[in-house]
C-alpha cells in the first residue's frame, strides 16, 4: 500500500487511526515456526494472535490468581504487532533472542508513533505488560502464548520441536509459566511431553548453549 | 486433525476446551472476498476476525453512544466463527445472505455443542449479540466489521466491488450502521465513495434486486 491510494479524512486523528489499521495488516506476512493444525502450512501472526485471543476467553479458570479476561484478550491481540518490523523470533532460537528485546524495542518506537500519542502509549504499555510477564493478566496472555503452538506441535507430529532439534528441556523452561500458574493444564502439556520424547519429536539430551 | 493424535487430560472439561480450541484453528481456511491490502491474496476469517477486534481497541472515541470496548473486542474476536461450517457469505451476495441465517445457527448448535455448556452458551450469546446489532457493543462491532473491508477496497482499487460489480447503493446500505453510529467516521467513508464511484469501482446504478 501507498500513501497515495489513501483518501484522507478532515480529521487527522482519524487518519492516523486509519492508517495504522492498513499497517498492521501486515501481520498476515509475518510467518511462524508453527503449522496450521492441517498441516497446510506455517501460521502468520495475525491468525496466531487471533487464535489465543480466542483461547483466551476459555481457559481463565485455571489460573491460580483470578485475572481479567478482557485485558488478556487485548494483549494477545496486540502482543506480536511490533514483529511487523522486528520479524517473529523462533522460541527455542538462542541467537535470535538474545537481540530479541533490543530489535523488538525499535520496532514499537517506530510503530507506536504511527498512532495518536495516546493511543500509541496505551497499546504499547499492554504489550511491555505482556512482554515483562509479571501480572497476572500477563501470565496469563503468555501462557495462551505457548499452549496454543505446544497443541499445534502435539496435533502436527511435533512439526516445529522435529524441525528445530528441541529438547524436552528446552519446552519445559518454556512452558514453565503455564507450569506455575496454570497447573491443571500442565498435567496435559506433561502428558504430551511424556509421548513427544517417545515418538522421537523432542530429544531428551540437554539443549545446547549459544556458546556451543 | 483426527481424535487419535489428541491426548485427553484426566480433565473431560479440560478436553472439550483443548479440542474446540484446535477446531476453530479451521478459521484460517475460510476464505473471504476480501484482499489483503498488499494484494498477495485473498484475507481469511482468522486474519479479519484478528484485525477487527485490534481495529475496536482504536475507534470507540467515535460512537454516539459509550460503549464498553472489552466487550466489542470479544464479539470481534468470536463474531464469525460459524462459518468454520456455515462457510463465508460475501456481503453483497442476496441469494447467499437469504438462507445465511438459517445456516448460520444450524453450524452454531453443532460447534457450541463441542464446548462445556456455559461456555457455549456465553460464546453463543456474544455472537447473537453481534448478529442481532442492537446493542451499542454490537452496533461498535458491527461498525468495524464493515470499516476493515471498506478500508481494504480503497487501497485494492476496489477489488471486490468491481469482482462482484458492488453498487454505490448497496455499499451505503452496508455502510448504513457505521453512517448512525459513527458520523465522523462516515464522512471518510462518504469521500471514497465518491472516489469509487469516480473510479469505476463501484457503479451508479440501483442493485438488482434476487428477483431481477
Amino acid at each position: 500500500m501507498s500513501m497515495k491510494d489513501f483518501v484522507e479524512s478532515g480529521n487527522v486523528r482519524l487518519n492516523c487511526q486509519l492508517l495504522f489499521s492498513a499497517e498492521i495488516d501486515k501481520m498476515t506476512d509475518v510467518l511462524r515456526r508453527t503449522l496450521l493444525i492441517n498441516k497446510s502450512r506455517r501460521e502468520n501472526d495475525a491468525e496466531h494472535s487471533w487464535h489465543i485471543a480466542a483461547m483466551a476467553m476459555l481457559f481463565s479458570e485455571y489460573t491460580v490468581e483470578p485475572v481479567d479476561v478482557s485485558r488478556a484478550v487485548q494483549m494477545c491481540v496486540v502482543h506480536d504487532i511490533v514483529e511487523i518490523d522486528a520479524g517473529d523470533t523462533f522460541a527455542y532460537d538462542a541467537k535470535g533472542n538474545a537481540d530479541k528485546t533490543a530489535r523488538e524495542a525499535e520496532a514499537a518506537d517506530k510503530l507506536f508513533a504511527k498512532l495518536p500519542p495516546d493511543q500509541g502509549a496505551l497499546i504499547r504499555s499492554l504489550w511491555e505488560e505482556f512482554d515483562a510477564m509479571e501480572t497476572p493478566d500477563a501470565k496469563y496472555a503468555a501462557c495462551m502464548d505457548r499452549l496454543q503452538p505446544f497443541l499445534h506441535n502435539t496435533l502436527t507430529d511435533g512439526h516445529t520441536w522435529v524441525e528445530g532439534s528441541v529438547s524436552r528441556e528446552a519446552v519445559e523452561k518454556r512452558m514453565a509459566v503455564i507450569r506455575e500458574f496454570m497447573p491443571e493444564v500442565y498435567k496435559w502439556i506433561e502428558a504430551n511431553l511424556d509421548r513427544a520424547v517417545h515418538n522421537g519429536w523432542l530429544t531428551d539430551l540437554p539443549q545446547p548453549s549459544v556458546i556451543l
